[in-house]
C-alpha cells in the first residue's frame, strides 16, 4: 500500500491526527476514540479511501478466512480452489481453517476473523445462528455462507447449486434408460440440499406417472458408509431396485461396494448414478456418472459476494443458486431384460 | 501483542527513534535504514523481543503461507489438515494458495510472505533453487519444504516419508501372497521419492532372490491416466503381472480401470498395492491395500519445524522422515495357480 501513503498524510493533516492514528483506523486497531475514529472514517471515505456504504468495514489486512466445518475433505477442497483462485486475482490471502462438524455450530469459529484482523468470512456448510451473525458482524467481518444446512435467515448471502433440478435430472436420465424401480439415497433427512435433492426424484418419478415407492428411498449420511449400509438394504429387498439415485459421490463409492459385495456388476446388473462430480468421478470403476455441482464456482462466487459486501455494492440477491448438470460416464445402462419385469 | 507496547516504547527511547520505527522492524517494513533496523534489531533481541539467533525474523502476523504446487488436491488437503491443526492449536492462521506446477518452480509464489506479512512458508512439493531460498530469507520468513522433488540442499529443512522402506514393504507382501511377476508403476523419473519406492521394490525382489525384470517397470506420472496407460501395457504383455506396486494410490485407482476394461477381477486375477493411504482407499471397490504416508502428521512436522525456526531453536535434523506403514485391505490375495506358472 506505499503508494497510498500520500493520501493517509493528507487524511491525517485534514483531522488533525498523527498519521500513526490514520493507519490505526485504516487496519482496524480498536485503540482509537470513537469521534475519532468516526472523524477519520468520514475523511477516508471522502478520499475514496474506504467506499461510501462500508460503513467502518475497513480493508484491513488483505486476508479473507475460510471456515470449513462438518464435511469430507475432497468436496471441500473443490470450494477452496474456487476461493483461492478469485482471491489470489485480487492478492488477498485466504486463511483456511477446518472446523470439526459438532463445533462449526458452536461459536468458536466466530473469534476467527477478529484474531486474524481478516475483512470477511467464507462459512461452508454449516447453519449460523442470529447471535453468531451478530458475532461475526461486531468484529466488522463480512460474512458468506457456502450451501448452509438450513437458510441462515437475516439476509446472510448464501451461495448453493440447484440440488433440486440435479435430483430431477438425474432420475429421468434412469428413466430414460428404461429403469422403472429406482432407489434413492439422500444425506441427514434435516439437510435442506438433501431433501431438494430428493423432492426432484420423486418429480421426475410423479412426470413419469411412476408411484413413489417409499421403501426405494432411504437416508444416510452423505458419507460412504451412509451408501454402503443403504444399498445393502436396497439390495436384499425382494424385489430389489435395478438403480440407485446416491446422494453424494461418496455415497456412489459405497453402492458401488454393497455391489461388489452381492456380486452384482456396475452397469449391467445396477445403474448407479451420483451428486458432486468430484474429481475422483472420472477415476473410480467404472467411471461414476453424477450430477455436477460447480464447486469451484460456487467458491468463486461466495468470494465474489464477499468482495461486493467489502465495497458496498449492492448483491442481486442474497441468495444464489448455480446450475448443476448431468454428466453422463459408464455407471449407468438399460436395466437387464429380466430386471424389468 | 498489545500487552507488549510498553517494551517497544522502552526500546524506542534506548534505540533513540520513535515507537513506529521500532514497529516497522517488528513489523518486518522495508522502510527503515540498515543501521537503524541493526541497533532496534539488537535491542529487540536483549529485551528478549526477538529470541536470540532469530537474526531479525519477528512474528509479525500470527500467519503462515501454506503453499501448494503441482499436485492433486486429494494428497494436499492431507497435508493442509496437519499443519491447519498445528497452527490452529498456536492461533496461527494458515494462508493457503494453489500455485499450478509449472508455477511452483517459478519465483511467482515467493512474493506472498511479504504480500501477506506471514511469518513463515510451508512450500509442498516443488524444487526449490538458491535463488528462490535467498527472496524468501530476504523476506524475514523461515521455510520448510514438504516432500521436495529433489533436495533442496543449502539446509533448508524438508519433511517427507521413508519411502524405500514403503517399495519394500509393499512388495514383500506380494511375494509373502506367493507373487513372483510383480510390476512397479513409478512416478516421473526425476522424482527422488517415486524413485526410492521403486529401488525398496527392487530391494525386496533381489532379497527374494528374483531377477529384476526391466519390462515389468514403468513410470507415468502420480496420476489416475499415468497408472491407467502404464497397466494398459502391463496387462497386454505375452506373460503379464500378477500383481501390480502402484506408486500412488490414484495411480492404482488407473491400474483398477485398466483391470475392468480386461475383464480381470481384483484381487482374484490381479493384486493391487497403492501408495499414500488417501482417505478414498477405504472407499474403492475393493478397499485398496496400500502404503500408508502420515501426510497428516508431515504436515504437522513441517509447522512444528517452521515454528522451532521462528522461536530460534537448533532443529535436530534438515531432513525428517517419517515412517511408512503397509495398510492391508482387499486388493491384494495369493496368485491364482495358472497365473503363476
Amino acid at each position: 500500500m506505499s503508494e497510498q501513503r500520500p493520501t493517509l498524510a493528507v487524511i491525517a493533516a485534514e483531522a488533525g491526527v498523527s498519521q500513526a492514528t490514520v493507519s490505526k483506523v485504516v487496519n482496524g486497531r480498536s485503540d482509537v476514540a470513537p469521534a475519532t475514529r468516526e472523524r477519520i472514517e468520514g475523511l477516508l471515505q471522502a478520499h475514496n479511501y474506504l467506499p461510501p456504504g462500508r460503513q467502518g468495514r475497513a480493508r484491513r489486512s488483505g486476508l479473507i478466512d475460510l471456515i470449513i466445518g462438518g464435511l469430507d475433505s475432497a468436496w471441500a477442497v473443490e470450494i477452496l480452489r474456487g476461493v483461492e483462485a478469485e482471491c489470489a486475482q485480487r492478492s488477498v490471502g485466504t486463511v483456511v481453517s477446518l472446523v470439526p462438524p459438532g463445533e462449526a455450530a458452536s461459536s468458536s469459529w466466530t473469534a476467527l476473523p477478529a484474531l486474524h484482523h481478516s475483512d470477511g468470512v467464507i462459512l461452508v456448510t454449516a447453519s449460523v445462528t442470529r447471535a453468531q451473525r451478530a458475532q461475526v458482524e461486531r468484529t466488522g467481518a463480512a460474512l458468506v455462507v457456502i450451501d448452509p444446512i438450513d437458510l441462515p435467515g437475516g439476509g446472510v448471502p448464501s451461495v448453493g447449486a440447484t440440488n433440486w433440478a440435479g435430483g430431477l435430472a438425474a432420475t429421468e436420465h434412469l428413466l430414460e434408460l428404461g429403469h422403472r424401480r429406482i432407489a434413492a439415497i439422500g444425506g441427514r433427512k434435516e439437510m435442506l440440499c438433501s431433501q431438494a435433492r430428493i423432492d426432484g426424484y420423486r418429480a421426475a418419478l410423479e412426470r413419469a406417472g411412476i408411484e413413489v415407492n417409499r421403501d426405494l428411498i432411504r437416508f444416510g449420511d452423505f458419507q460412504h458408509e451412509g451408501g454402503f449400509r443403504c444399498a445393502q438394504a436396497l439390495l436384499a429387498l425382494p424385489e430389489p431396485p435395478t438403480a440407485v439415485f446416491a446422494g453424494s459421490d461418496q455415497q456412489a463409492m459405497g453402492v458401488y461396494e454393497a455391489a461388489r459385495q452381492c456380486g452384482l456388476s456396475i452397469p449391467q446388473d445396477l445403474s448407479v448414478v451420483g451428486f458432486d462430480d468430484l474429481p475422483m468421478c472420472d477415476w473410480l470403476s467404472p467411471p461414476l456418472t453424477t450430477v455436477r455441482q460447480p464447486l469451484e464456482e460456487m467458491g468463486r462466487v461466495a468470494a465474489r459476494t464477499l468482495f461486493q459486501l467489502l465495497d458496498g455494492q449492492p448483491l442481486v440477491s442474497p441468495r444464489m443458486e448455480l446450475s448443476t448438470e448431468l454428466k453422463v460416464r459408464l455407471s449407468t445402462a438399460p436395466p437387464r431384460p429380466w430386471g424389468n419385469p
